[in-house]
């Protein structure tokens, strides 16, 4: 793995190269190669000064590779000077080994959201919770899908994460608030952001499809839910609708790009708890990678410096 | 008809009752009944001085009622000053004549939204129109349908009268610019506020719906587009996914509610031309409402006065 | 009681006069008197229309009067013909009857105040919150404010709930959170608002102090909070940084007046579960105000109209 | 030309120097020279590696020079390494050799303008037209400026192109609105950037002018306008206040920039026509420039990315 | 004068009517007429119970008129009840007893003027200042037109006092900043606003003109300057530009339709002095209609309320 | 000193490091040292080719060092070649020799101070300015500080001389409103940043305390003001109100961090002050920085180029 490599030792194993180029020397002819490669342990940066020209030719973004070289640190980071590439077939690789994912094991995300569901006494949205979760295909990729292209929760099993522990919180938060619906909530909780499985393509690294890009997650979890509703006989009309409303809603904000705002208590709760989780991960994340330091770096997303004591 | 009445003169007549309430004398004892009147040519305030305490339990507003009475003018604005009022079934009533409607002809209409639609050559584009606007329920009501509560066209045939000079407007413009797909532009202009025939209800005065404020009429019009979309055998789904891009887009920006920005030309254009076409009508109105003014009231939809010379 | 009065019924009774004037007639010469009238149970509006001049000189807002009158009825708003006025000394009065107070009882708050307080370990946290909590002063006049002018929990002991209710929703949040400090979030939010108790003047009716205005509640809590923090020995200075951070930016935005946005998870929590019990209140206030009605009125606070159902 | 020179090639020509420096090298005493070279035909960089000390003297910014040199390529991006060098008098060149330029031919855009303008029939705004465009200064620089510094149309005969197409569309449009007046819809579409050509200095390469900076375009329009209708005799008042207002108000909102927000039918149209036309040409030249690619890369002036299939 | 007259008083004398209109009864047939009464001392409503229908007819807002009535007070507000009403020519009017304006006498504010211009040393902007404020057209205008529709100095003689204050100010501030131009500050201050002279109408009352609407101040001033710089032989380009630029920019900001934004050090200063004059003003105004009171109401231009202590 | 050096000469002095990283070849092995090196005078970029490793161990940010090297220059940039480095102990070094500092001398800011402090005659505005500028910590600390990061008089006796300009400002607006306090307002001024002693570390370079992060300078004001304030007895408790609001609201605005804006005369008047030196300073630094150019480059914290001429 990369993170258990270190300065001047050797390194020989298989990555994901995320992106490459040839850099041209700024005061001679030629140039060498830049490649960011990855493993699920992490990204180091890799700069080839010897190359067969055909490499050129057959290396693209996403392609898996063995590589051998050594690694040497600049000030605490590290540098992988690879001597040899060689492209690996993907079938002969397992894959989560190349992709980070969440810290919380699969067994444990299934166990939670298990409790999650059978605690849903409302007849038709148990069903519809069963149903989307047991679909071969949708449950499947809920459970792979990562939460954010980088903001937060940017790895496998990312989506799954950030979707139990909202509708945790929202279960919590409305034991509060007697006139909320527990089972409206924690079902709109679950499926906020099912339109992500959509939205992202996270085979080799996450990108956005083109649908994502042209519809968003918004929209498209509209139409996988929608598509899915039918099929269950005699859903409410208005209740329906209500969970309709909270996956339209979710981001609170017009600027945000949620067509309407909340305007029931349970779509109010899940916009809060979604956008709570989200800027704590980064709190946590800025606190894991800077260990030892007082302050963050500056954090665009939240426009600000984190204190980390 | 209401417009034809003249001060001093008698009505009598059949009226949709908009609103009413009881207003309690300010300096003595009682109350007189207040009543804003409408049939299709315009409204009128109504007051009933006397009047049988019965009436407050069965009038209900939006009901339609037989009216007597005689119009007064203070200042260029008519009163009707009520004598007797008595409740009307809906079955024995034309409720066109008691809202507004488009001044321009059902048969025009039909005629221009035709050769709109016969211009178009793409075969899937083509089939989609055909089968929307021959729909049984969809057709009818996108042929009745207000295109907005009260900005522009805010009467009967207002959608349509809306979305086919949208639609001509998309067509000219795109002559300018060759890289642009017409028929892609055409279809999106017809379709593009589709949703909002679920969005109102106005089978007498024009009402928010239940669902039209929970989801709005964009989500509604992608509800509405991917039932139609799914029949259409083989419709390529790029091209599904740019038509729906053109609804969730149609407002140009995220405060406007259009959770995408335009990421296409037609989807571009199209976002302007319903614009302007919204924006020229409240000129066109400003103008024939006040033909003898200088400048209009102020216009709060466009944070503005107008200039009628 | 208002709230036992039914149209028709006489009432006698001690209320306060919120305001008054006295309005003129329009078509004859004379005048009314208009006062808004009420006690613990809600509001009245009240005329007479046959006063002793003398009542202009004598009346006040904010007066507690003795009155007798007739309810009477419009289409379910209920009005007051006062026949007789009195004047009251505040001293024979008990305010508690004028005011209206919080739903949830002294008792219960201080019971749940207490759990919050008593599962705070750390030493000086602990002690701050003994302190101040047992102020006879500050003490006493947070378990009486209220904890807005008119958006949420605008009665007596309005503070003491909200300020419970979002320590109770941090503790809760926390648990999911390991790298979050429980007491701290918890003393944060039990303080966050303590400047309101000068913020408002709510001896009859809630007003702002001149304070209040100059200054506002979060330098008015930096000011009490300081203040307080001295008196404990020991108390180290980064604690009293990350507590006065919290108060700094429990608004969470600039715009929202807070200088500081939340650069600590435990500031980040409480500022969301303070936006989020506010809201909520509004939900559930609209709720129960309109338990008929889909939708409430439009609430500008909230800026949308709210679905009730 | 430029684009005609492929990777390995060797180049001899005539270019204008757009900037250049002198690059120290990073880990060795001494620099290369860096330039950036064009022809109407498009760009590239060069690179000297061994230069006269005495050129550093004498090459300015915008320098015509003939170049010798070998093309190379790095992955699609082609570079000149530079051998000779050497100053060329401006007297010696076509300067539209070095410029780019509309890709549509004066004699089609003249012959366009001519149209319009002999369409119009309303003497003065007729007068004024041929007096502009036949002015022995304003005409030729009209005909000669660009439209935009970078956005839109930033070549030479980019300001005429880019006015006659909006004059087009906005005769398009008013057809369909007959409130509207054509003449002073085209002959305000015509104008409205004229003060462009004081904006911007385009002699070699676009700069801004100081007045450009310190008064803008809308002004600088503004005085020259005022200055050409004062020739007009009997040019009603009241029609020059709407051909300034048109100018005043084409960029539609205050935070572009214009002190007054559309008040006419016309200037309204002005504005979206404009906007439009600036902004499909970024569709267009997007779509130009990345004939393989489905996306466009970010688009800093649109805050999105294009879609270009 | 209406300010001498007390409550119970009759009243007699000529008053300008800034606007009228009939109101109806609400509970009885008939009407009155209510009145917007005004000379320079104050504004007073005023109700006029019986009157002959043939006003109706003759009366026009802003009419000159004699009136006799009784002055009667509710709770501190005066009403007029108007007897009788009867127009008077203009010719037999001074206008300047119907009209406010400064406090500051025309005798001070030419002294100060003179002293400023001649404080002026550079050439060019002596006589430009000389020539504008002895115009026989423009110099009288602007000593008597008003600084503003309603904020600020809306009064005879308010843009006179305005401009010598701001000039004075920008004087001051420039002696703190030695690379600061004085004259071209002073200059530009007693300038910026001479485009009101035509924004507004104040013969009876402040109203805008159309072109004022069409076009706004700053850019009637620019043609104002431009025009009156011409007649200077010599006049520097350069310094031209900067004075258009003073005029363009002295609002400071986009949204607050200047433009541009101030790019001199001169420029800066009059937008600074003249936003500072305008909302001091608003302070004073304040402390001078409520003496008594510790705040003032709510003042919309602000967005706040002022501490009058 | 540093901007006594000329190309091609050597230097040799005390230097104090900003900050420095390794960089490593782009395309060979190894790395050189690159520092940022700055003396009272200015900085200068500095370049190692050779060195110790041990260096990397040793040297920290903001450590001083004694340097030789040579100076070279590319196109009027200096840079320094470094041969030795050697880090020199805190005490045998004069910091001012190391720090840039105001331009204007301590004695003559002592002497204005003094005026101010003298005409003061409101007994305890008098009182509490000797207090605090006689204070020995913070009346150091504050002739010491720098007045901002970056933007304005970012040197040592920064807030010293803003603080003194910012008070003669406000005396001479002053003059021109007579229902301004006077002395209020001058003490409002000179002690309206005082929180920025607390927010900045300027011991060797500008840093952000961790309570200058955590609270800002408005908090940190308020803090050390109201303890002031507590040792001076009788302080008029509405005094002290007014005195927490003007520093309170100095930014002016919500958005710019202040909690509340100004609604006292003397706190508009102080914000404007404030304001306006901030920007005037980058005005006259621009054109110091920039003698030859008419244009300075784009600056970030004003959005705009500056006209130097």
């Amino acid at each position: 793995m990369l993170k258990d490599c270190n300065a001047g030792e050797r390194f020989e194993g298989v990555l994901l190269i995320n992106e490459w180029k040839e850099v041209p020397f700024r005061q001679k002819p030629g140039a060498y190669l830049s490649l960011t490669c990855q493993d699920s342990s992490g990204q180091m940066q890799g700069k080839m000064w010897n190359y067969d020209p055909q490499v050129l030719v057959l290396l693209k973004d996403q392609d898996i590779v063995r590589i051998k070289g050594v690694a040497s640190e600049y000030r605490g980071t590290l540098d992988l000077t690879i001597e040899t590439i060689k492209i690996v077939a993907e079938e002969d690789v397992d894959l989560s080994e190349l992709l980070p994912s969440s810290p919380i094991a699969a067994s444990e995300l299934e166990k939670r959201l298990t409790v999650l569901i059978e605690k849903t006494s409302q007849r038709e949205l148990r069903a519809l919770l069963e149903q989307v979760f047991g679909h071969p295909e949708w449950g499947d990729a809920f459970r792979k899908a990562p939460a954010a292209m980088k903001v937060h929760q940017a790895y496998l099993r990312g989506l799954w994460e950030h979707s139990v522990r909202v509708a945790e919180l929202v279960e919590e938060i409305a034991k509060y608030y007697p006139k909320m619906n527990r089972d409206l909530a924690v079902t709109g909780a679950l499926l906020h952001d099912l339109g992500k499985i959509g939205e992202y393509n996270y085979e080799r690294g996450i990108k956005f499809t083109t649908e994502g890009r042209l519809l968003g997650h918004i929209i498209l979890g509209i139409e996988l839910l929608t598509e899915e509703i039918t099929k269950i006989s005699d859903f409410p009309r208005e209740l329906r609708s209500k969970l309709l409303h909270i996956i339209t809603s979710h981001h609170g904000k017009y600027e945000w790009q949620s067509p309407k705002r909340p305007k029931l208590m349970e779509a109010l709760v899940i916009h809060y708890a979604d956008a709570l989780d989200a800027e704590l991960y980064q709190f946590e994340q800025a606190k894991e990678n800077h260990p030892e330091d007082e302050w963050s770096p500056y954090i665009p997303s939240m426009e600000r410096y984190i204190y980390l004591k």
